[in-house]
């Protein structure tokens, strides 16, 4: 969590802020995967959103309009639909995108199974796509699926990192508060629209310190480091509990990543303690093998994973960790199975989970293995952290 | 290059400036590596530049100050350095740290061979430092070496894209103008203090688009991504000119990276050749080896940018490509002597050269080799552009 920053060069702005209107609050925040954990809150409210997505990007310096540029391959807003949606009292969620960006808007909800979602035509302007949002969510439009609510929250469509408890301030700060001095000192165009046009109440509300909005090049580059790093917060070791050497990697990779969860268990009751993982988040998996070049094991967790379908939204990465006494003959033999992992890599890549294995010379002396051991779990923190599919397939040595 | 994000919920303010006093002007700008392409430009005036780095980075959310934050293992201090002393105009480069912080900076500046620097201690604010800086410029001071500079630029420490010619651009501003009600409208504290107490003109100057400031854990993140960008637009293959195959990776890679600018050329005049890639900024190397596991040219290669002492400043990668018939025996001998890459790779990180082999089977039917090809070229692509030294050693198969 990080403040956010004030104008580079410009008069020392104050903290970020959420503007909350009557009848339609906005609201920009921050965090991926808090979903999850968060006790789900309540909200009397009947609340909606419109999120105006019809920009062209052009400050992005990239030909893809900026809600379109990928993150580790998806679409940026997707990850804010993922944040919006997780917010179960949102009834709606009204999307505002441009008629050429239909298609692909609608391709994106189903690949990515977002729910709740309705589209409408972007205007010419932002506030003429919040218009056609607000619009569609009044209950005298013919057909319209849609409820009236009491609350809309608006939200911008490149703000990806929104949480719920920010999200119920705004909600609740829009229907209660009257406007201040310090809200149109500081209030943007939208706040003073909203008072001009709309003769409504309007409350200005702080913001997570969080709260930023990818606008270029590089606010997409921190963004994709800051999701990389919330989905590698968590490493499962699957391993046979037995098997000294495989401690041995789980410790060495807390020691290392001290600021990782590492947890372990058997594959056998695996189903069971795979679903709490994935409730917790963990993207991030390490398959022990002890003596063997097969990857009966790997593959078991690859099928619990496939079936379990959790890949859809993050990349999972695998790493199937081969403890081997690779110098005794027949090598090549090993080495040709081990090689398998190439065909096994491309075929789950299809379902967005990573695979590369990782070959420990075993048995050798405690110092080698022990070095072994360190340089194993730094390739393992690095794959994990990259999750770059180039490495895909790799058979990484330590 | 990209223009500065308005406040993110706050009053859009315009857009990025340069802050001009006469005697004391402000910069803040954006290019890493500008230097070696530019022809140098003329300054007529005696300019000096105070670079206040005394701050303690608590908003970074980090325990190190954000000044001495490491970008690719180098800390974010130097690149700042290295874009100031890049202006030969710019006599005397003042730095203002804080006493516990003077000897890391000592180190700093010796390691990176810093030219043209003097240390002062920083005071306990952002001005107050400054005033020691200038205070140091000063003619009165006994016993100084700096000579007192018509024009002083102040720049932030954690401003590391900064360029020569927005720099002229202030240090002539500076000398020439008066003062606007727009700038005193826009004007930050800096410039309100100088108007204040120091009784001279001051003038706005508009800044580079691509202005900004290091200053949270995710502007951190972006600042190591343009970085890495900036110093992977370039790749060198040294190759053969007879090697039919080397031709084929070349044209791959130029058709999969077709931002990057890719040259080829024998070891056997490299010696010309490297010290014009060197000054071309170009930091890639990949070294192609056809039916061999020895690493004779790679060796060649490797002491020659090992004498060239360029990787000081930025890590310098070199991929080790070997095209083999590895599916023919003795299998295991070829292989271990390519695992000899992980002795040569841990000798030369040393010297800031990131070395990995990569090995493709050859020959094989067209169509598998363009796949080979593709493959190889997406790893080149990826190990140069994240310059992960966790992936140094190892022997990738494409």
């Amino acid at each position: 969590m990080e403040p956010e920053p004030p104008g580079a060069s410009g008069p020392a702005e104050p903290g970020p802020r959420v503007r909350g209107v009557r009848g339609a609050a906005h609201a920009a925040s921050a965090s991926v995967l808090s979903g999850a954990e968060a006790e789900p809150q309540r909200c009397a409210l009947a609340v909606a959103a419109v999120l105006p997505a019809g920009g062209s990007g052009e400050r992005m310096g990239v030909p893809t309009p900026k809600q379109f540029c990928p993150i580790l391959e998806r679409p940026l807003i997707s990850y804010t639909l993922q944040a919006m949606e997780r917010v179960c009292w949102i009834k709606d969620i009204v999307v505002a995108v441009t008629r050429e960006n239909m298609e692909a808007m609608r391709g994106i909800i189903q690949r990515y199974q977002h729910r709740r979602i309705s589209l409408v035509e972007a205007g010419v302007t932002r506030h003429r796509s919040i218009f056609n949002g607000l619009k569609a969510l009044a209950e005298d439009q013919p057909h319209s699926k849609l409820s009236k609510p009491e609350v809309v929250i608006i939200h911008d469509a490149v703000r990806p990192f929104v949480e719920e408890d920010i999200l119920l301030k705004v909600a609740t700060a829009a229907k209660e508060h009257g406007c201040s001095d310090y809200d149109l000192e500081f209030g943007t165009e939208c706040l003073q629209l909203a008072l001009k046009y709309c003769h409504v109440k309007a409350k200005l509300v702080e913001g997570s310190p969080d709260l930023w909005k990818v606008t270029y090049k590089r606010d997409l580059y921190a963004a994709e480091s800051i999701i990389k790093e919330r989905i590698s917060q968590q490493i499962c070791i699957v391993m046979d509990d037995e098997e000294d050497v495989g401690r041995l990697l789980e410790e060495t990779l807390k020691n290392e990543l001290n600021h990782v969860k590492v947890t372990s268990g058997p594959l056998c009751h695996a189903g069971r303690h795979l679903h709490q993982i994935i409730l917790e988040q963990c993207y991030s998996f390490v398959c022990v093998n002890v003596m063997t070049s097969e990857f009966e094991e790997t593959q078991k967790l690859l099928n619990l994973l496939k079936e379990s379908n959790f890949s859809i939204l993050y990349p999972v990465v695998v790493i199937s960790v081969h403890f081997l006494d690779y110098k005794s003959v027949p090598f090549d033999r090993k080495m040709e199975n081990l090689m398998q992992i190439r065909e096994l890599a491309k075929e789950v890549k299809e379902r967005n989970i990573l695979l590369c294995g990782l070959l420990i010379y075993y048995p050798q002396d405690e110092q080698k293995l022990q070095d072994s051991l360190r340089q194993g779990a730094s390739l393992i923190a690095t794959f994990i952290r990259e999750r770059n599919s180039a490495f895909i397939g790799q058979l990484l040595i330590a």
